[in-house]
Parts: C-alpha cells; structure tokens; sequence
C-alpha cells in the first residue's frame, strides 16, 4: 500500500525532473548556490515533504468543510480559521521553508528557484487552501526586498520570512476586475510622507485572519492628479496593525464563499473608512502596476505550479484507486465467472491515467522549466535571454497547468466513479480547487491577450524566438535518434505552423481581428511547448528501461498521439483569421 | 431586466426547436395524440415553466447548502430533507406533469414524448436536485406499465403518478458498479409467489425519504441456481412499506456526500438484514437486465436532457451577466478615461458565449430529437427504423450533452470570473451538478463500448446506417443553398470518414484493439451528430432574419468553426488503431 506521502507527489518524478532532466545540480557549480549540493536540496525537499504530510495533507479536507468564518465582535469584522491552519503555517516558516530561495542575507537559504517551486508543489498538492497564505507572503516579501525602502523591509519582512505575519495584494475592486486601469482606491499625501489610502478592494485573499501579529497590504491605488489609467497607478504597503500596535485603518467587509480553495478566505476590505488608512509607497508614484507585476509574474507561475500539484495528487490518488478496485472483464472476455480485474486493465482507464501523467507532468515540467529560467535570470550565462524566454512562456505557465491540470482532476473523479464524485475521497475536491485556477491572477483570456497582444512581440520577438530555438534544438537531438525521430518531425512541423501562423497574425493591420482568437492561440502555443518539454523529457530518459523512463515514454506517445494532433485544426482556424466571435452581434445570443 | 424565468430557460428556443424545427404539431394528426393542438402543449409547457420558476427553482440553492441528513430514529436510519422539497414535487404531480407522456388509461395526459423532455428541462434546470425524485419515479413507473403483472400496477403505479409514492432504480452493488454481472443479491422464491431479497445496494438515488408514503425500489437481483453472469439477474419490485404498512426488511445503512447533485440523496441500502425482503418479480426471471434496460434507456437520454437543460440555464445567466457588467475596452482602444464596455462586447468573452450556446442547444436539440424518436417509435410511420436509430443515439444522447454540457458550465463560470466561482451566484453549483452526468446511468467508458461495440454493429449496423441516411439527408438539402454549402460539404466529408472508420474498425480481428479507442470514437461520432443536428436548426432558420434565426447560424457557425475540426484528429488516431494505451504497462504509471 502507497503511504499518505506517496499519494501527494511522487518523489521520483520530482528528482527526475530536477536532477536527470533538468540538471539542477550543475546550479551548484555558480557562486550563488556554491554552498549547496544535491544533498542539501534533497534535503531541504525531504523536510517539506514531511511537514506537506504531517502537518498540511491531514487538515486539506477540513479546509473545505469548515471554511474560514467572518465574525463580528465589538462591532468589529474578523476572520476565524480552524485550529490547525496556524500550526501548519508555523512548521513551514520555523524550518525555514518560506525564505528558502531567497538570499543570505535577507535571512535566506538561497536555493535555486527551480528547488523553490519543487518544494512548494509539495505544499500545494497537500494543501492548497493552507499553503496560499505562506505563498502570497512569500510573493510579497520578494516584492518588497526588490523595491520596498530598507527601513520598510526591516519593519515589515522578517516578521513574514518567520511566519508571524503574512502579505496579500490588493488589486481589484467590485467595479474593476481584470481592467485594473479603473481601480478607483485613492492615496492622498500626508505630510508626514506617508498617504492616506481609501477604497474598496475585492477578491483579496487572506484578506484577513488572525494567524499572525500582523498582515502586510499591497495595495494598487491612484495619488489624485496623476495619469489617467495604468500610469496613475502606484503601489503602497498597508500594514494591518501599525507599529504602535493599535488597527490601521482597514476594515474586513465581506467574505466570498466559494466552490473550492475555501482554506483560503477570500475577503472585500475597505481602506479608510474612517479618514484613510496609513499607506507607504513602495517604488516610485506611477509605477505600482510594473512593480506588481514582479509579484504577479511570480504569483502565475505559481498559480500554474498549484494546477500541476493537483494535477499529480489527482493522477497518484486515481492511480492507487485504478490499481486496487477490481471491476468487469478485459474486453473480449467470455467467461462471466472468470474474476474481474482491477480497472487499471481496462484500455479506457489506462487512457485516462495516461492523459493525467500527460497533463500533470507536462504542467510539472512547464513550471520547473520556468523555475530554472528564474536562475538563469539570476546568476546566467545569458540573463537577458532568459528573462526574455521566461516573459514569453509566463501566461502558458500560468494558463496551460490551470486548464489541462483541471482536466486531469475531471479524469481522477471519473477514473473512480461515484466515488470520485462524493467528498469521502479526495479527489473531487481536488477538481472544485483547481477550477479556481484559470480566473485568478489572470484570466484566461487576459493570458491569451497577453501571449499574443505582447510577449509574441515584445523586443522585437526576441522572446518568442528564444523559445522557438529551444524547441528547434530539441527537435534536432531528438531527430537523430530512431526511437524519437517520429516524434521530432511531429513537432518540427507544428512549431513551424505555429512560427508561420505567428507571422501572419502579427502582420494584420487589425488588431481586433488579430487578437479575437487569443484564446485559441494560447491553446496551440501551450500544446506545442508541453510537446517539446515531452521530447525533451523523452531524450532524458533515453537508454533507461526502467518503469519511470518506460512511463516517460508511454505518457509522450501519447501526448503526440492524443493530444498534440489537436493544434493542426487549432492554428487553421487562427489562419483563417476567424471573424465568428466578432461578426456576432450580442442580441443574436 | 430578464425576469427569473427567462434565467432557466429560453422559451423561444425551446419553441424554435419544437415546433419550427422538429414540427411536433404534426404528430397531432396521428390517432394517439388526436386530442392535442399546439395548444395544448404549450399549455403544459406553460405550466411546467411556471411550477419550475416557482415551486423548484426557488429552493435550488438551499438543496445543496442544506444537504439530506442521515438520523437515526429509534433505531432506524432515515433521511431528512428541507421542507420545499416535497411541496415542490406534490405541486408539478397535482399538475399532472408525472404522468403527461403516458397513456389516458394509465391517468397520464398522452402527450407526446418529446413534448414530455421539453417539459421536464424546465424542471431540470431550474432545480435538478428536487426533479431527481419525480424522474426516477416516472422511470420506474413506466417499466411497471410495460412489463409488471397488473395487480402490481394497481398497487403501485396511480401512487406514484399522484405523487404519494416514489421510485428508485437499484442496481449498483459496492463491488458491482459498472459491472453488473457480478452483483450478489439475492432473491430466494417463497411458498406464496413472492421472492426474498437479501444483499446491498448501493448509490440508489432517493432510496430513503419521507416525501410520501411509500418508496417503490425496483431491485436487480439473482434467484439461486441461475446462470452465472447477466442471464441470471432477473428484476424484482421491492417497496419500502409492506401492503399492511408494515416496513420492509429494507434497511437505510448510509448515504453519500456529493461534489453536487446534493438535493437528491444518495443512499446505501440493505436488503434482507431480518431475513429478507419481500419482492414481486416483474417479468420473467432472467431478464432483469433487459428489463431494466428499458428504464435506463429513458433514463440515460434523459441524464443527457438534464445535463443539455444545466447547459442552458448557465449559459442564460453567463449571458445576463456578460450584458450588465461593464469591464475593460475594445481591443485597440488607446483612451483609458473612455467608458468601459459590457463585456460582451469583447471577442473572447463572445467566445465563450458562442462555445456555450452552441454546446446547449446542439445538446438540448440531440434529447429531444431522441425524444421525437420515442414518439416515431411509437406512432410510426417507421417504429423499427427509429427504434434502431434511438438506440445508435443513446449512448450519445446520454454522453455528448454531459461532457458538453458540463464544459458549457465551466465556460459560464469563466464569463462570470472570480463572481463566477462563488456561491453567491448559480453557475457553479450547475457546474457541480453536471460533474454526475458523465457517471451515472453508465459511465462515458460503458457508453463508448456501447456505441462502438454493440450499437453500431446491432442489426446488421442497419441503426447506424440509418443515422448516416438522416445526416446525408441535411447535407444533400444544406448543399443545395449557397449559405450553407461549405457547412454541407465539411460534414459530408466527416460523415463519411466516419463511415470509413467505422467500417476499418468492425473489420479488425482483434477486438481489443478495435475498442481501445472507443472513448475517442465517442467523440468523433457525437460531434459528428451534433453537426448534424446545427446544419439542420440552421435549415429550419433559412430565410429568416429575427435575433434567433440569426443566433442560429452565428452558433452553427462557431460549432463548424471551432469544433467540427477536432474530429479529423480523432478519426485519424482511430484509423491508426493506436495501441498506446494497450502498450502501456500499469507498473510505468
């Protein structure tokens, strides 16, 4: 029998992925990590596994059956969680989880990023809901060391790296969603050289809890007179409590009750009803969106790094279930008192199991693979190249793992049936939490609009060109071999439909015309770029014949085979320059 | 403002459908619907739309926040529901609305079949969780009118047309769940003709309630000494309460905790725990699961009119949604301080409407067109050939409106974003619901193997065949418009690679290698029927230039467009007789 660890992540796939595929260890080799090994990455990956096991994996279902609680006392909103939320929390901060990939000298372990990710894929796929509140911490203490003056780091960043405050960003509004332009929340000077911020922010969670002495707000808001739109935007920290320790001026108005992640309170919080609610600004006046965006390019690819976790606990957890009900007879089979075979037999389970591992390691790999460009950024040999490639392959990064990883939790629950279906296990959850997963941090189509719109474009598609060469040399290394020479024409030919239909959109003087199917252009992008991580995936385990190297082969056939066939119709239909959506009037609808 | 009704359903559509497109109103002219005129059915309809919106939908929302309650009482198991519950279902069978399909001298209506699923897609979408109750009920009763002993009829049926008695359909054992050759219960004959029913029963849907005064369980079970495997399942009518009104020996030993669907509870039963319970055969023995199979047919095309009504309703709501909330501007739009726009108006938001509309309304038109089958069926002037061509479409009747469906749901939650994902609002419970209906009343899997390895060889493949003659049909009429040509000539080209695929398969020695792929196939052929079902709405929409009309082609369109494509893949992977999922060991997963 699998024990609970081994049905949250597989600790094979992970060392695969970073060590065979990815070769973290060279990292070690760069002055950065030159006081780190295999051994201390395996080490610090085996301590988050047992506080994921021990102490976030047994409290996920109660998460999602007792969801957080908004209750008045004194007149006075507040958040109540269950009881074993902080001491989780706690575990993770103590061992020194949450600043693992941050530098020495803010209190850090300084890992690579790629480990980085390993690590909290252990905590997203035990628990989701517990685990957001260190990840936007985590998020926003980065923000902070990058851009916030020192004097602010020091009041406000420790108190996070150890678990006795946490962070959110406040970026919506009820009126301004995914056109953050209009967001409406003011930042009046004060003379003291702090503001005085007033509005109300939507969707902000961890809005409020009492996990901690104190919760950090970034806050979007406008300083009157500034630009119109995004350049008016600045961004501000917005402590919960003020160092005096009396309340700054933020009040908990609502909580959002929703289909899954219900560990995470999601929370309207109103700035200033009393007179304005003491803000510093962090960066310069008008630059608060780019400055999010630091935040938020981190926050998407860890979104995508969520949506891969469940995926995987979804495949383990189906997988264990497919190995152990035993149900029907393999097709043909005549003799109806013959024992019946455990499910995983049957060709149609195999073919859901198969698309899972295809989805849930693709999106696994994809987030590494960013993960490492993060370090490539950071410490070489071409960072420039990197941040490009990293830019270009965030909105993939962000949507590909929430949309296919959904889709693999759909399979999990069919996999095992009514069972699936019920709250007794644990899958259905699973698919209810990563249905969040394609609408924050981005939607879907703010991705697609951004993959299209800017990143294929942006300098001079340089960014799209490093990609393409990436794919190129897989193609190459895979094209010499018998075995993947199938497979690297495959995706020689759609890269290069991909390249062509890039040209074409990129050519046409209307740019509604050219964007109306972003979406769809997201989807063949994401397809061919999981198909190259596959081959290269593939090329790593060459000459093993191992079950894991077999596994690697078996889920790439038939993510060629099942699934990369589909953006042949997809990028056909981009060609064509598709006007259905835009010529549809909406009273037709 | 659209009023709640216009939120469940859409009149016109249903309308469009019904009498422009099916020409139900011609059926009046046949002898068993003489009595009735579009006006009488649109009096029903009427009347179903309005107990819906007033009786049903209203308590949609509190069915799966005030789940059934399993108590113990003396005792004894049973089942709590909220108190709007049974009102509803008294008022739609005062209405005479259970018994409206069926024969005058059973006390039914005699309305057409296929007026009876537009009737009953009010109530699905406004309520699904309540309607479950009435559905099983009439299923159940059905198979009493056309194979039990009269005196059982008597005793039973009038009870649950008037709403005082209720039915369930119990097949599922915890180790026979897909696999219903290898259920265990038994039913041993006593001296007086009755049976005694011993063994466990599980996921029966309603199986233990107080919403009238007896329960009507219609039990699969084997008599001693019979033939091992399907043959020797025979079907027993076993009621909760004994004609003395005395309790059955039927135990209520658990229920289940749904992802959705949480109005209708789902129950673990226990036969015979005190000796066993009393049971009537219905039919002969040994042929419980043809029997039963005459409810689940109804049953299953009825899962897909409940998942095509869920479809619907989310994308009415998604609709009204996407018409009042102002967010973002035009694409290319430079000034930021210009007014934003209801988000209709942006290209992928219309996407997504598009998507929706054309997965709802293709699959609300596959029901009912299987639902003007059962009437042709009946009436002629071709009762085999529809039989045969109702039974090709089931499984797909049953799977594309529930995969569909669902997807429709998750693309209504997308439209409504973060909103979307709450409680507060309905899509997400809708789309928690339909996450059944790939499941129950025989998984996508059962479906697939039922479509390719059964339906389209049946007969001779004379089902098929005359599904193939009936989509030629449009093409040949679709082919001689030039607005429609293109649409004629992409699906005369799918049509007959589906043939040809078909044919390749049927010819394939190894049957396990022929069905591997059904899930696939599935696909392939629903697509390829749903195409068909688009080109022939547009047809019954030529000439004419009002929103629906129009919102016809616009959505037929998109469905040629963006989904019709996704078939050529299919078909290709089939036509390889791919055998990656029967290659692929279960030690490599």
């Amino acid at each position: 029998m699998p024990q609970a660890r081994d049905l949250i992540l597989s600790r094979r796939e992970l060392e695969f992925l970073l060590y065979d595929w990815l070769d973290v260890t060279a990292l070690t080799a760069r002055p950065r990590f030159a006081a780190h090994s295999r051994e201390t990455f395996d080490a610090v990956l085996e301590l988050a596994a047992d506080i994921a096991t021990e102490k976030f994996a047994p409290h996920n279902k109660r998460n999602d059956a007792e969801e957080p609680r908004f209750v008045t006392t004194d007149g006075v909103g507040r958040v109540e969680l269950h009881d074993e939320v902080a001491p989780a929390l706690r575990a993770a901060a103590e061992a020194g989880l949450l600043s693992a990939t941050m530098d020495e000298q803010a209190g850090g372990l300084q890992l690579p990023y790629v480990v980085g990710v390993a690590l909290q894929a252990w905590f997203h796929a035990a628990n989701v809901g517990t685990w957001a509140y260190a990840m936007l911490t985590v998020a926003n203490a980065n923000l902070l060391l990058a851009h916030a003056a020192p004097e602010l780091v020091d009041a406000y960043v420790p108190a996070m790296l150890e678990g006795r405050a946490h962070g959110t960003m406040c970026l919506s509004e009820p009126q301004a969603g995914s056109s953050l332009a209009d967001i409406t929340t003011r930042a009046e000077p004060a003379p003291d050289g702090t503001y005085r911020v007033t509005g109300t922010k939507m969707w902000i969670s961890g809005g409020d809890h009492e996990l901690g002495e104190n919760i950090v707000h970034l806050v979007l808001a406008k300083v009157p007179g500034g630009p119109a739109g995004v350049r008016g935007i600045s961004l501000f920290l917005v402590p919960k409590i003020l160092p005096d320790g009396t309340r700054n001026d933020v009040a908990l108005t609502g909580v959002n009750h929703k289909m899954g992640y219900r560990g995470t309170v999601n929370t309207l919080l109103s700035f200033g009803e009393s007179g304005g609610a003491v803000g510093h600004l962090v960066g310069a006046e008008g630059r608060g969106l780019a400055l999010m965006f630091h935040m938020m390019n981190e926050a998407r690819v860890g979104v995508g790094a969520g949506a891969a976790a469940l995926a995987c606990t979804g495949y383990l957890k189906s997988l264990d279930y497919a190995r152990g009900r035993p149900q029907g007879r393999p097709a043909g089979a005549k003799d109806p008192s013959a024992p019946m075979v455990p499910i995983v037999r049957h060709a149609d389970v195999r073919r859901m199991l198969l698309a899972q591992k295809a989805y849930a390691e693709g999106a696994l790999a994809l987030v590494l693979y960013c993960g490492r460009l993060v370090d490539e950024e950071r410490t070489g040999p071409d960072p420039e190249g990197a941040h490009l490639l990293l830019e270009t392959l965030t909105p993939i990064a962000k949507s590909w793992p929430s949309q296919w990883g959904l889709e693999a939790n759909a399979l999990a629950i069919q996999v095992q049936g009514g069972y699936g279906y019920t709250r007794e296990y644990d899958v259905e959850q699973h698919y209810r939490d990563n249905r969040l997963n394609p609408i924050h941090e981005g939607t879907h189509g703010i991705q697609a609009a951004d993959l299209l719109g800017r990143k294929v474009v942006m300098a001079g598609g340089a960014g799209f060109a490093a990609l393409c060469d990436r794919v190129r040399d897989t193609v190459a290394r895979a094209g010499e071999d018998g075995g993947t020479a199938d497979e690297a024409a495959q995706l020689g030919a759609a890269l290069d439909r991909l390249v062509e239909v890039t040209g074409l959109l990129h050519d046409h003087p209307d740019v509604e015309a050219r964007l109306a199917n972003a979406g769809v252009y997201l989807e063949a992008a994401g397809h061919v770029v999981v198909a190259w991580l596959w081959l290269d995936q593939v090329l790593a385990a060459a000459g093993r014949e191992d079950d894991l190297a077999r596994g690697k082969r078996a889920a790439a056939r038939f993510f060629f085979r099942f699934e990369l066939p589909k953006v042949g119709p997809w990028l056909e239909l981009l060609a064509s320059l598709d006007r259905t959506t835009l010529d549809t009037d909406p009273d037709w609808l």
